[in-house]
C-alpha cells in the first residue's frame, strides 16, 4: 500500500514512472523497482545509493549502476534515436559533472544521442567560444552550472535553440545551496532559456528528450 | 551611445532584439525602436506604457499597441506558421491574463499559431479535465499561474510535451511577489516542466516559439 | 524542576500533554513519561528515537514503539470512536509516509478511525480521481505532501470538508527544507484548506481529532 | 472567454465561487458577478473597491457593500444556522479588524452565527482571560493577529476546539509583511491550531463555516 | 600572535574578556585561557566542549565545567551581589534549558543572584500565571523560548521591568533555525522587551548583570 | 467595541497604553485618545500623521505634535526625573533622526532626562571617540543606526552600561528595509547590547526609561 | 546639531565627506552643503532631487546638477589626473546607466579620466568581445549590471585588473530588487572581482578612484 | 575530458588557473594538478583536504600543504615583490584565521609581501587604534570578519586605500552562515570598501595582489 505506481505513465508519457530514491528506504526502492520490472522493459531510478543498487540487482540482475550519476538503469529494449539530432550537455566546471551525468543518462536511456562538453565556464570565455561548432549542430542544449551560473546566459545568446538551464548547488557562502545560480538563470537576459530545480539533472534530461523527439 | 543594439541578432537568432521598456525613458524607447525599424521588418517592445506607444507611433506609424499585454508590435512581414502545430497558452485565473497575453502575442508575432484556455485553475479540476482534447492536440504548452501555481504540475502529468511554466505575482501575503508559484513550479513532481522568471510572459513565448518551429 | 508538566491538560483539552522528544535527553524523556504515567492512562511521545523507547520501556513496560512514525504510545484505555466518522490521511508520495503516520497514529490514539491513501500525487491525477469515493465519505482530510504540495489544492477543490495540509521537507534544491510546499499550501486557491508546520504530523492529527469529535 | 466560472461549485461545495476582485478590472468583476447572479441566490466578492461596488450595483441592485471588509454581498436567500453553534472571531489589535471582518462576513453569509471579540492581544493578558466564558462557548475560533501573533498560541492552549489562525500584515520593520506572525503561528506550541495565508480572512471564514456546519 | 586579548576589558567593563570557544581549536582555547588566567581572578568560556575543558583543566586546575551550559568557569574571587535583587531566568520548554543555563551561569559568575522558572510556555498559560509573585519580585527578567517565542510578549505585558528575550533554535520546519522566535520577539507588542541573538544565553546574562548592578 | 483599551496598564506598568497610530483610521485614533484622556494625565501616540493630530487637538486641546518624531503628546502632569541620571540617544547619521527622536520623546514624556549625540557613525571614528565623556556619564545608551549598524558594537565595547540598539531602515539595496542593520546588531561581538525592532524608537525609549528608573 | 560633518575627511581620505541626500530633507541638504562649502573647494552630493539642487544653487551658485546621475557637483579646483590611466565604466544594458553615471561622475570629480562602454551585456557576447582593446587599455574596470549580472564574470576572466562589480536593481520578478545580480557577482568564478552594494555607483567610483591613483 | 584546464590563463592573467578542490574527488584533483604541473612553475589549490595533499604529493613531490589555509602550494619560481609595498591582512577574531590565511597565502604565492594583524575586532576599539601606523603604511588592506563584520567600516573610514572586505561564516544564530557580516559589509557607510563572497579568502588575496602590483 505504500506506493501507487503510475503504470499508466508509459502509455501517457512514453516512459514508465522514474523512481526518485532519495528519502526512501532500500526496501521501498526494491519493491517499487520489482513492481515496475513486471510491466516495463526500461527502468530508471535516480539518487540511488550503491547499497540500493546491490539490493535491486539481486532481484533484477540486468540492472546497471552509473556511479557518477547515482542512477540505476535497466535497459532491455534499446530505444533508438534514428536521427542525427543530438542533445548537448554542457557544464561550467568539473564539480557540476554529477548533475550533468544525471541529465545525460536520462536522455540516453530515453533514446536520444547525447554529446558532452564539460568545464567551459565563463571565467575563460575562449573555452566556450571554441565550442561554437558543436553548439550550432546541437538540437537541444542543457547548461549545468553552479556558482553564478552565467554560462546559461552566454550560451542562450549564441544560439536559437531551446536552452534548459540546471543550477547546481556547487559553491559556498552566498551561493546559499544553489540559490545564486538559480536566480541568475531565472533572470537571464537571453530569451529562450528555461530553468529546472537546483541539481535536477533528471528533469532537464527528460524535458530535453521530449523536445528532441518532437516531429 | 546609450544603447548598442544587437543588429546581428536577427541573423543569429531569427528575430531582432526585443525592446524591454521597463526602466527606460520614453525617449530611449523611441530612439531604440527607430534604430531597429531601419533594418528590421518586425519589431516587438514589451512592458510598454501607452505613453511610450504614442511617442513611438509618431515615428513608426504602423506600430500597434496590445493594451492587455503592454506590447508595441510592428509586423510588416507576416511570418506564417505553415503548419497546424500550435502553442497552447493556459492560465489558472483571470488575473493571470496580462502575463499570458505577453506570451501569446510574442509567439504570434514570431510566426506561431496560438490557442488560449484561461481560468482553469486546479480548485475546480473538472474545468481542466474538460480541456483534455486541446491539451493532447497542442505542440507546446505554456502554463501561467500565480498563488500556488499547481496547474503546471497537473498539466505536466497529463501530457508528454514540453510544458513551460510562468509563475505570476498574482496573489497576496505569503505569495511574496510570486515566490510561492515560482518555488512550486521549480519543485514540480511532473517531469518535463521548465520555468521562466516571475511574470516573464515574453520569455515563455520566445522559448515556445523556438521549440514549436524545430524541425 | 526541569519540566512543569501540564497535568491540567487532560481536563482542559481532553488529552494529556504530548511529549515532544526532539532536543531532549533520553533521561529527560524518561522522567517526563514516568511522571505522566502516574496520572494518565494514555501517553503519546513524538520524535522519539529507538534508544529513548528502550529506556522508557524499562519503566513503562506497556509502552509501544511505532517506528515509521517515531512515536512512543501507551494506550491503556482504548478510546472508542463509536461512529463511522473517519479521518482520511493522504500523501502525495511514498517519502511523505513518516509524517503521515505521525498524523495517523496521533489521531488513532486520540480515539478516531483513520483511513490511509498514500502516493496519489498530482503528477498522475487519475490516481487521485480514482479515490473519489473515499474522499466523499471522509469526515476530515489530512493532506501530506512535499515538493510543490499541489495535492492540497486539488483535494481542497473536490470536497466541502475541512482539509488540513501538512507540508513536508521531502524534496531538494529550491524546496528549501519544505518552504516550497509550505508557501504553496498557504497560497492555495481552494478555500477550506488550513496549514500546519512543515513535517508537523502530530499537529495535523490533533486538529483533525478535535474536528472529528465535534458534535 | 476570460473567466471559466465554476458553476458546479454550489453543488460540489455548497456555496458558489467567490469572486476575488484584487487584480481584476472593474469590468471583469461586473461581468463575473453578473454571470454568477444568473444561477445563484447568494454571491460574495472579496477585496472589492468602492468603485467596483458602484459598477456592480447598477446591474445587481440588491448588492450591498461592507466597507471595512471590502466585500460585496448579495444575499437573496437567508441561510439560517438553526443552531446555537457560533464561530468566535478574535483580534489582537484594532488594526486587525479589516481582516477579521472579511472572515466574519464570509462566515455569516454562509449561514453561521458569528460573535466578535476584538483587541485582546497578549500584551494585556487579563483582557483575554476576561473572555473565558465566550471562549468556552464557541464552536470554532478564528484568531486574527499581526506583529508577533502570539494570541493564537495562548487561545489554542485554553480550549479544545479548532483554532484557525490568520496572520496579518499589521506591523512594521522585522514583521516583513506578515512573516513574523505567520511563522509564529506555524510554530505554535499549542496543538490544534492551523494557519491560513497572511490577511486571508476569507479562507478562515470559509473553513470555519465548513467545520461549524459539520454534523 | 593569533589572539590580541583585551586585557583592558576588566577595567573598562568590570569583567575580563569571555572566551567564545566555538570555531576555535582546543589549543587556541587553552592558550587564551592560560593568558587570561595570569591577570584575572575570574574567567568564563562559553560553547566549550568537554574535550576543551579537559585540556584547560590541566593548566588551570581550579577550572570547573558546567555541562548543560557548555561553560568553563574559573571563580577565584567570589563576587557578592550584596543585595536581594535577583535576575529571573524563564524558559518556555524543557529543551530551552541549555541556553537558559548559559545565561544563568554567566549572571551568577558576574556576581548576581539568579532564580530559575522553567517550562512555563504559553500553551498552558496557567503555568505562567502561577508564577505571578516571583515575576513581581524579580529585578530583571530573561525569557528564553523557541518555536513561536510568545512567552516574551506575555511576560513583557505583565511587568514593568526590563525583559531580555532570547530566541532559541528549538523547533523544526518553519522555525528556520530560530528565525520564528526571533521575529516574534522583535515584533513583540509588549514595550520594554529587547532581544539578543538566537541561542545567545551569554549575551542575555551579561546585559542582565549590567542592569541588575546599576545603582 | 473596536478597541479594548488596557486601562489597567497605568497601574501595572506605570504608564498608560501608548497609541500606535499606523494602520488605524483618523477616527479610531481620536476615539482611543479621547477614551484614554478621561482617566490619564499623560498620553502618547506614535506614528501619527499631522492630520490625526489636527483631529485629536479639537477634542484634547492641550495635545502637542512633535513633527520629526511623528508623535502626539499630552503631558498634564510633568513627571520629574529627580536625578542626574540621563539616557543618551545617539545616531550614526542624520537620516536616523526621526527614529531617534521617537525614542527621545518617549523617554522624556516618561520622566527621564535625555541627551542627544547625532551623526557620529563609524566611518569617521574620531567623531565617536570625541564623545567619550558623555558616554561615560550616561546611565543608559540608545544607539540608532541604519546601513551596517556598526555603531552599536563600537559603543557596546566602550562602556559597561545597557546599550539598546535600534536598527533603522535607512539605506538602500542590500539593506533590505533594515535587515542589514538588524542582523549586524543581533550579531554584535560586544556583550551587553540588546536589540529592538527596525525603526522601533518607541520600544527603545520605553525600555531605556524602565532601566533608567530602576532603584 | 543634526549633523557632525567630518571636516577631517579631506585630510584623512583626500576628499571631503560626500552628502548622501536620500532620506534627508531639502533643508538638511542645504545646510550640510553650505557648511561643507566653507572649508572645501569640491563638493559632491548623491541621490539628490532636482528640488534639492534648486535650493542648494541659491546658496552655492556654482553648483551643477548631473540629472541622470542625480548628483550635485561643486568643482572649484579641477583635480587633474595627469596620467593616461583611465577607469572604464561598463554596463550590461541601457537601464543600468543612472548607476553607471553615479560611478563615472564620482570618479571624474575625484580627478580621474573615465571612459564609458554601455549596453554590452552577455546575451550578445560579440558586443563585449568587440571591446577587447579598451578593456586591455583600462587601469580599473567598473562593471554595472542588473538581472543576472553575468557581465562581471566574463569581464573578470578577460583581464588581470581590478574589476569592481555593481549589481543594479534593474529587472523584475525573481530579481528581488537586485538580489539576483548581487549573488551572481559575489559567486563569480572569476578571481579579482569585488562587489559593492546594489545600485551603489558612488561606492564603486570612489574605490576605483583610490585604486587608480595609487602609485 | 572532465576538465578543460585554462592553460591560457598564465598569459592572460599572470597566474595559472587555481584549483578549487571542494566538490572534486581526490582523483580529479590529482589529475588537474598533474596536468597544470606540466606547463607551470607555480600551482595553487584551495579548499584541499590532507588526503588530497597526500595524493598530490606522490606525483608532485615538491608540493607543500598549509594546513590552516587548507591550501596546496607548489612554488618553483619564487615571485619577488621587489618593492616595500605590502598587503595587510586583518581579522576581527581568532576564528577568522583560516579564511585570512587563505587570503595571505594566495597573495604571497602570487609574489606579494603580506603582513598580518589578527584579533582586533571593534568590541575593543583600542586594539584597532593601536594599529594606526601599520594601517597607514599598508598598500592594500584585506579585512576578514564574521558576526557583525563592523571592522571593515571602521578601517574603511581610517584610510584612503582599497579595503577588501571578506565576510566569514563565523558566528551562530541570526548570522545565517555569514549573511550578517556580508550584508553589513555591503552596506558599509565607509566609501572605498568592496566585498567578496563569504569565506572567500582566495578571491580577496587574488584581487589584493592585482591591485598591489599595479604600476
Ligand atoms: N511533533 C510535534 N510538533 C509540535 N509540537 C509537538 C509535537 N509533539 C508534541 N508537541 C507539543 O509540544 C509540547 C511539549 O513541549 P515541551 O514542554 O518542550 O516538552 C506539548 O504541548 C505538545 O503538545
Ligand atoms: N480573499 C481571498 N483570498 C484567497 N482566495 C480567495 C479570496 N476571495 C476569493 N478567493 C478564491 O479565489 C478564487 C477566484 O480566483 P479567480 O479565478 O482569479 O477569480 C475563488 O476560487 C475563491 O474561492
Ligand atoms: N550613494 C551612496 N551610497 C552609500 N554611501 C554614500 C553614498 N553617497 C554618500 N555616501 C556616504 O554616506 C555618508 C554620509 O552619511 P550621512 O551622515 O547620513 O550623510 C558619507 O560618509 C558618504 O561617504
Ligand atoms: N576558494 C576559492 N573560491 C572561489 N573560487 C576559487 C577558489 N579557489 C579557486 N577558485 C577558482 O575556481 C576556478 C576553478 O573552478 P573549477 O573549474 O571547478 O576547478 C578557478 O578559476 C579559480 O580561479
Ligand atoms: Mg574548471
Ligand atoms: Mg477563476
Ligand atoms: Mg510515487
Ligand atoms: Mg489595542
Ligand atoms: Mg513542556
Ligand atoms: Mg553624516
Ligand atoms: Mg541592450
Ligand atoms: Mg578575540
Amino acid at each position: 500500500g505504500f506506493a501507487k505506481i503510475d503504470h499508466h505513465r508509459l502509455m501517457r508519457q512514453g516512459f514508465p514512472e522514474v523512481v526518485f530514491c532519495q528519502g526512501k528506504t532500500v526496501d521501498q526502492v526494491v519493491k517499487i523497482v520489482q513492481n515496475l520490472a513486471q510491466c516495463n522493459n526500461n527502468i530508471l531510478a535516480s539518487r540511488a545509493t550503491p547499497e540500493m543498487f546491490q539490493a535491486v540487482k539481486e532481484i533484477v540482475p540486468d540492472a546497471q549502476y552509473i556511479e557518477i550519476a547515482k542512477m540505476i538503469v535497466v535497459e532491455r529494449e534499446k530505444k533508438k534515436s534514428g536521427t542525427e539530432r543530438f542533445i548537448l550537455v554542457m557544464t561550467a566546471g568539473t564539480s557540476d559533472m554529477p548533475v550533468a551525468e544525471e541529465a545525460a543518462v536520462t536522455a540516453e536511456v530515453m533514446g536520444n544521442s547525447v554529446r558532452r562538453v564539460y568545464d567551459v565556464g565563463v571565467a575563460g570565455i575562449h573555452r566556450l567560444l571554441a565550442q561554437h561548432e558543436i553548439l550550432q549542430a546541437a538540437n537541444v542544449i542543457i547548461v549545468v552550472a553552479g556558482m553564478e551560473g552565467a554560462l546559461a546566459s552566454v550560451v542562450g545568446g549564441m544560439v536559437a535553440k531551446p536552452v534548459i538551464a540546471v543550477p547546481t548547488s556547487v559553491g559556498y557562502g552566498a551561493n546559499f545551496g544553489g540559490l545564486s545560480a538559480l536566480l541568475s538563470m531565472l533572470n537571464s537576459c537571453a530569451a529562450g532559456v528555461a530553468v529546472v530545480n537546483i541539481d535536477n539533472g533528471f528533469g532537464a534530461g527528460r524535458l530535453a528528450s521530449i523536445i528532441n523527439q518532437m516531429r
